[in-house]
């Protein structure tokens, strides 16, 4: 089944309390379709500036990522984001936002796109998620991911695109802003009166929520010791999920639940690399692996 | 099998941003028991003042907890904790503490509970906890619980402590504060080198880890709504996990794994009420209910 992926494509500074790394690929639908690479195909829908190396381009092509989609303005520079993580390598600091050629990005969807099942939106200005809405046919699901900064600068875009997706994926701390509630299984259920059909909590080292009128899962993180970068380890974590549904092509509870479950394991590896590292030496073979000892520290009794 | 508790007996003053409630029945082994009562008989060594209610003697019977070895010191008074839960529920301020009787707790072990076959020893100094030791006489499986005051003003004793204990259970800061390590599987794992043969760390809203040379189980919280008390959380969790673990009569990992899944469950019901209210509304069937949900909420495909 075809997944489409629609955000930024950035190239990132990254200093963590040990390290830091310079110009390297970064961007959600960057680390969404690393992520969703290992489960089937991938179109990516984004925008660079003429400074856009083409070796990602092709190191994009080699984990079956179609590039079509990407817009190159020859005379703008890609958008650019450096943050710093602090010692905890949870909290960052953004330390500088170059929007540059993605402070006009308006997606145009090549006519293959337009009729693709399987829709991500990453975090991006709401009015980019609702442009690409308009231009799909008959999706069977579509999913967005979203920020503070939207809840805060761009509310009426966004509580209208919460009426034009089927879920969405945003972090705890974002929910409850959201909606004004301290309990995150009530935020996300006051989410669903907004629009979606189900949502997905995302709380970093301490795992995932989903909820829906009809189900709850609570997935725990994989207990990783190797924090090498913690960024794109959301947009990994989604990419996992609906990589994993798009090859599915089935979007029920069992299915959602061991596509979050991959999205886990995904995200896991990435946050052991910077960038993109991780994901470039690893293995489908690999994710089902560590699934499978996901499995077992999460299973308790009739295992 | 026998299951022996020893730790504190307190009366509490609770406030929360929407209530309050004063001289409730509180302390860590008060709300092991009531955690623990669920599988089978408890045995409990604490010490209380004059001022002690007959009325929760009465009350720890009717729930099959064995009182002889709650040592009344008619001229002194209770052990009293005053605590102000702030806006999240989470973190907490403690107003006052009056150690009365509880000071110069030297635990005397009544003759059948030497011979406990399962003991857990609340949070508490750990002078006291080497104390009990020294009286036991074969037991099967000893965990203790410690907590940041202890690996501040008593690091020493606490090193002891661990060398003579089979499990231990404490919270994700404690664990990290320990060992000086950022990572809580890094910490856990630290600690097993200090004396322990299993660690178990309680991250609240965020669930547990159990980690030992051999196997790492990874458990969320349940997703509850309703928190009205977070007060004694950590200790029917662990009632919950080694009230199942005594009514199994075994300590292999699977057991280790599904009884820190029911300590989950009874916690997820401490927390629903004021002090001990709630564990006093319910049954064994509803723990069991709830597990049956949480299981479904936890496992992804194969089910």
């Amino acid at each position: 089944m075809t997944l489409l992926v629609v955000g930024s494509v950035a190239l990132d500074n990254i200093q963590t309390p040990t390290a830091r790394r310079d110009n390297i690929l970064g961007g959600a639908a960057v680390h969404f379709s690393f992520g969703a690479s290992f489960f089937g195909p991938v179109q990516m829908v984004g925008v660079v500036g003429g400074d856009w190396p083409e070796e990602h381009t092709k190191l994009f092509q080699k984990y079956g990522v179609d590039t079509t989609g990407i817009e190159i303005v020859p005379d703008g520079k890609t958008f650019r984001w450096t943050g710093k993580y602090l010692e905890n390598m949870d909290d960052r600091e953004t330390l500088d936002v170059q929007l540059n050629v993605l402070g006009d990005f308006q997606p145009k969807l090549p006519e293959a796109s337009r009729r693709s099942q399987f829709v991500f939106i990453g975090n991006g200005a709401p009015s980019t998620g609702l442009k690409t809405i308009e231009q799909l046919q008959g999706a069977d699901l579509v999913v967005a991911d979203t920020m503070n900064l939207w809840i805060e600068i761009a509310r009426p875009d966004l509580d209208v695109l919460l009426t034009k997706i089927d879920g969405l994926v945003l972090n705890d701390s974002e929910a409850k802003m959201l909606t004004g509630e301290r309990s995150t299984v009530t935020a996300a259920k006051k989410i669903l009166t907004m629009g979606p059909k189900f949502v997905v909590v995302k709380k970093g080292e301490h795992g995932s929520m989903f909820v829906s009128p009809y189900e709850i899962y609570v997935v725990p993180a994989f207990p990783t010791e190797t924090v090498i970068d913690p960024t794109g380890a959301g947009d990994s974590f989604a990419g996992g999920m609906m990589g994993y549904i798009a090859s599915q092509g089935k979007t029920d509870g069992e299915t959602l639940q061991l596509a979050i479950a991959y999205g886990t394991i995904v995200a896991s590896y990435q946050v052991e690399g910077f960038g993109a590292d991780k994901l470039e030496q690893i293995t489908r073979e690999d994710i089902d692996e560590r699934l499978a000892k996901f499995r077992h520290m999460t299973s308790f009794a009739g295992r």
